[in-house]
């Protein structure tokens, strides 16, 4: 039978690369007075899909991020599994 | 003495708000063959910054993201200080 679950997917750039958008928060932060030394942006994606048992859906959302939601190039990602 | 705190906050469209860009991904990866029922898009800053405490941290960037960071009309957002 197979189970609704829900994961939670983490999608950041890779230490290293450049991340403009947060760089660019960071100075707006500074400019209202804030003391910021560093903001990185980072994507989260709540997924709930249909799969037979919480191994099966790791799997396969492992999968969906390899084939399409990150790129392995400049992406690390996480999951999480409800 | 100030310290160097990271917090993470996550900035979600409300429930009821439409995410034109989950949808998109909802039906990408159902052409893939994934049986997806929805997919939710958030927002993830992980921002380092100097505080008194974890207390006074914490109402900073909650002060940040009523600024800024989040628009209260749209967004729910949650911050955790580590």
């Amino acid at each position: 039978m197979q189970m609704l679950y829900r994961a939670e997917i983490t999608i950041q750039l890779k230490d290293g690369m450049l991340d403009p958008e947060g760089d660019t928060i960071t100075r707006a932060l500074m400019h209202l007075g804030y003391t910021v030394t560093s903001v990185r942006t980072a994507k989260k994606l709540l997924i709930e899909l249909e799969a037979d048992c919480k191994e099966d859906a790791a799997e396969r959302v492992d999968e969906m991020c390899r084939r399409m939601l990150a790129n392995p190039v400049i992406h690390n990602y996480s999951i999480e599994i409800r």
